[in-house]
């Protein structure tokens, strides 16, 4: 039985047993979160080619290419969709993920870079780097919007555009590389300051 | 010359030679934050017995009690001591990285724990964890009001039991911890699964 496969089958076994019984504050930090089918046969809404494209623009090599199809699919898709085997609230619970390691990555480069500051510049200088319109910026510049696995609902809306789900966007990417770094912040930061450069720099020159 | 001192070395080149000129987003991530001192000597305000007994009740042994010491030194100690050589601004400064560190921990947990929630339910969940409440009733557990180094003017305001300055505190100790552990995620989600236990047990409790 495959590691990943093992711990698929105790988290259902925890869950048969009853989540309270077990409880115990170890149980919460073994697992590592497991993905629905890591199968490139299920990679039937991202192709080949803009899987390629897209770590390229990002400049990060997946390890498990679901986490990123789990980030550009919308629930819009996964509603219309019959042979998806991404979970509908995958995108929405990976931005709940990644707008906190976004945040944590950001504070730790000024912590490091700006030794002077006292807690509220610190604050300050994390909001102008991390606010809706800069991840946007950010996204657009990624092109994500391209990427973005939509409903044809959605599609027709012009969704590949709204700045809020591109920035939602950029946040899920960076909770799944989280997650298929092994959560590694290290390798965040580095994600997250070669793209926020621009912002970073701003913020260095103010010092 | 010692690796800690390599990088201080290094970091004085990087300022002396221009922040801005020599940025790359390479440079954020090489470095690991460097304390102002490690040396036992320097210790002077937390003794030794004090030390141990802590990080007992925090079940958290520290590589570098500097962190430690930083994390519990209010401003006002090192306002008023001549011989501290903790930065005036650690402690505060810490509690900006904890914050972060703390949030991202208690979303992991949920994020594993909670499959089937949406990033709304998630959200609801986590602010129930992370407030100043739980906070100040975790540290005031934890007897970290007894272990703060406070100045004369603090101490006469009963700053020990200020419910808001313990919640601080419990955040900086999170922050301290985080870079002792050399930015382990998985250390950090250990400590705060352990002691928030009761609250999380909760959460489950209601799925």
């Amino acid at each position: 039985m495959k590691k990943r496969n093992i711990a698929k089958f105790l988290r259902m076994l925890r869950k048969e047993g009853g989540e309270i019984s077990s409880f115990s504050s170890s149980s919460l930090i073994s697992e590592h979160p497991v993905v629905s089918s890591s199968s490139s046969a299920n990679m039937n809404s991202l192709c080949k080619k803009s899987i390629v494209k897209i770590q390229k623009r990002l400049k990060y090599k997946f390890n498990d290419r679901i986490w990123l199809e789990q980030a550009l699919t919308r629930r819009s898709f996964v509603l219309e969709s019959i042979s998806t085997q991404v979970d509908e609230q995958a995108n929405q619970r990976l931005e709940f993920i990644g707008d906190r390691v976004l945040e944590l990555a950001v504070a730790r480069i000024l912590f490091v870079k700006n030794s002077g500051d006292n807690e509220g510049e610190l604050n300050t200088k994390l909001k102008y780097c991390v606010n809706n319109t800069t991840l946007a910026t950010i996204a657009t510049r990624l092109r994500l919007g391209k990427y973005l696995i939509v409903g044809k609902g959605e599609e027709m809306c012009g969704i590949r555009e709204n700045q809020k789900v591109l920035a939602d966007t950029l946040e899920a990417i960076i909770g799944a590389i989280y997650f298929d770094s092994n959560e590694d912040m290290k390798r965040v930061c580095k994600f997250v300051a070669r793209h926020f450069k621009t912002y970073l720099k701003q913020i260095l020159a103010s010092n």
